[in-house]
């Protein structure tokens, strides 16, 4: 790519990240942060709190999952082409405990046809991995993630 | 198994539910309720709310993933031997939206060693399928997950 | 369904079962055999030869998931709608040692648009599970597992 | 690691590859060659074989795992600590046709406890992405993947 197209796809997907987390209330909910968008990439940042322990006083897999599949949401719709989770694995390799902070970072790592595989990390504080998570994206058909020109000149219109 | 085996097998099972959820923070903050619980089975059901959706204005596929994680953590551990998530893998069937009533059904597919395998369907009110979940549970050593009556005396010497 | 047309998927069943296996080289290698097919359903047997053991005298995982894959990939086509397999996850049980007589039976769990999940179950000779697989598939667009009418045809003419 | 445990873990490494492929009738059986193996890493070739493809004229699926799954069992016995595969998901990208040159290549991602997690990418002799498969491992209490030294002058005796 050249420098230019580069500049634009970094752009792209920081407009992404930000149009979807404003319309995304389980990630404002669970205190989720964006802390970084690429193209096929993104950085989420979720502090464990006391209301998402389960009966062993660790993070419910569940949550450690619901921030890993959000990274993985965000990456693959970076590329303003409208994508859903198919799918994912994760295993879970340590506990985490309440007040760790939590960085999931996803990674496109192959696109073919409408499918895309991507990797997601979990790290703690330590730089140690909680969780690993893989998943399957399915693109839809010419739609785009970001609301067309023209719905935001409706929605300008309205306001 | 006789009449009585299983008896004691169902009255255990419901007792390591009514425990687990008693101290399942998690569980309890997003509206979760344990509908049934049996040997190797839990039945948990959560209703969608306005802070499970995502920017598409569907339920977050981790919160999904959360409730039919939550049964199979619930079936896991009903035999009263503390029992752990290892790895997960869901398949996002539907989409479920706000005000969804969602069942997670867990069932014990094979038990090897220490190691378990599970199934988890997400059905919504209409009986339509919203998830596959398959988990992969390991069983700590020689331990309950019921606190220990000894546990239970001192805790009850205590009040 | 009414009687007919169940008794239409199940023929059409067995006619794909047929003319998949008389092209199947890997199947026919390693000396599987179509059991038994139906809509959305197959069984595949396959008995572990020495060939198939790896360092530690058992069957290689692999060639159990190589089993498993065909049960899913001709329940999958059974409908006769050109369907590829897109991912697997396996779960292996227990080992299968030499002569030991495998099946696997794949039955449909979802299918929804055009992305379908299979699960499939492998048994030893006693009944033992071996190996759990479910399998994503995702189906080709107006396109025949069957060979057309007029390629039939064509073929005739050439013979 | 000092200079000297770096050269004796890859010497390590290289031992065990070489046992396992001795003993290992599978792989020889397939024409699956031992390329490279490392600590928590091993890379596997396989050339498509006529006697590999499907009805579609495809490598099996199946076929493909064996050869990921041999790369993930020799990269997880590495460290000479037996280890045995408990479960792999797999997501097959593109196609892979006769005569193509497949490898296989499997790294560690984590060791906690017991259980590993090793990540596999199976390219072609173009480079091309044809299947991507994360493994689970588990390894057993207390035994060596090679055989011991007693064993071995047990065998010389024998000879």
């Amino acid at each position: 790519m050249t420098e230019r197209a580069d500049f634009d796809a970094q752009a792209m997907a920081e407009r992404v990240g930000a149009s979807m987390y404003a319309e995304d209330a389980a990630s404002q909910a669970l205190g989720l942060n964006v802390d970084a968008m690429g193209p096929g990439y993104a950085r989420i940042v979720m502090t464990v709190r006391a209301d998402m322990l389960n009966s062993l006083k660790i993070c419910q897999g569940g949550l450690i999952t619901t921030l890993a599949d959000a990274a993985f949401a965000y990456a693959c719709n970076s590329h303003n082409e409208l994508t859903l989770a198919a799918g994912i694995t994760v295993d879970f390799v340590a506990p985490a405990r309440e007040g760790d902070v939590l960085s999931a970072a996803a990674n496109e790592v192959s696109q073919s046809g409408r499918t895309g595989i991507y990797d997601v990390v979990v790290t703690n504080q330590n730089g140690e991995t909680i969780a690993l998570l893989r998943g399957r994206s399915h693109r839809m058909k010419d739609r785009k993630t970001l609301p067309t020109e023209k719905d935001t000149d409706a929605d300008a219109g309205n306001s």
